[in-house]
């Protein structure tokens, strides 16, 4: 059965927004935010110049859109350590290593993108939605007598997050492990 | 016997200067940086407008004299807990905490203003220096057995200046205190 018009045309929309964000990245990555146009961003994208202005207004919205992308990507791959079967320590363990491998690739964005990137709302809902989430984690771990239960789980989850926003500066995997295991100490039941 | 005249001007000129750095940084924690002007500073500090720019070009320097000032405060408490008697474990928690409560103000700052202060050379400075002397006193903390071993120092420094700048965002003393024995928690040797 051939798929509906508007089937097609959506996933023909998909695939060419898709295309402008790898494209936009890939460019801003090699030549900086202010060494990239729009003119350029059309042709290695493979559309024309009046096309890429149907989907976004400027190059900041382009990396918004790839840089929101992205975070979702990332809070799905968090999700799904969280929700494999183990204790859940070990689940804390796998989420909070993951969340410390993605500071340290943050650690690349520079300066000046960052600061345009951070400045989207979606970086507030994430920021909100992962804290939430490891919450949860730090919830399950207290019922489970493996994380402290003399601090509440709420500011456990700000010390976890600031801790391991330490691995931006981290140029080893090694060092980003040690950081986890560091962390992690501080979130056992004392004694 | 009376003072050499080189003297009492140079006395002269830091009460000058010590009024305006405490009269700008009361008035733009009141009204904020844009909502204050160098006339309104040299009338409050009781001096004329003229003498007032001898001293200093603009507001943003004002205040980058005022932080820089506070800073070097801050650095010399720091160091007056760390060269009192007692065990390495002890004064790293009195300087950590000490550290964690200034966070804690701060977090006071604001955005833009922060943003104007944190742009000097005196900041990297501070905190190389700051970096310098925490792993000072972590090194001191492995040698007495009393900090883990298995991770450098220097990581050790980054981990702790990490999860203690999560104390700008409580708001409680308890809530700060906390944080450090989480925090001290992580440093111990892991058995």
């Amino acid at each position: 059965m051939p798929k509906l018009w508007n089937e097609t045309i959506e996933e023909h929309r998909r695939a060419v927004r898709d295309a402008v964000l790898e494209t936009t990245a890939a460019l801003v990555a090699e030549h900086g935010l202010r060494g990239v146009t729009m003119s350029r961003i059309a042709e290695k994208s493979g559309i024309g110049r009046a096309t890429l202005y149907k989907y976004f207004p400027d190059i900041e919205s382009i990396m918004m859109a790839w840089h929101e992308r992205r975070i979702a990507a990332h809070l799905d791959e968090l999700a799904e350590l969280r929700d494999r079967p183990g204790a859940p320590g070990e689940r804390l363990e796998a989420v909070l290593e993951r969340y410390a491998f993605i500071q340290q690739q943050r650690g690349g964005h520079g300066g000046e993108l960052s600061a345009v990137l951070h400045r989207g709302d979606h970086v507030v809902h994430a920021e909100q939605h992962l804290r939430h989430f490891v919450r949860g984690l730090l919830e399950e771990g207290v019922r489970a007598g493996e994380v402290r239960s003399d601090v509440a789980p709420d500011e456990l989850t700000g010390y976890c997050l600031h801790a391991l926003a330490g691995a931006g500066g981290l140029t080893s995997k090694a060092a980003v492990r040690r950081l986890v295991t560091v962390t992690l100490a501080g979130l056992r039941p004392p004694g």
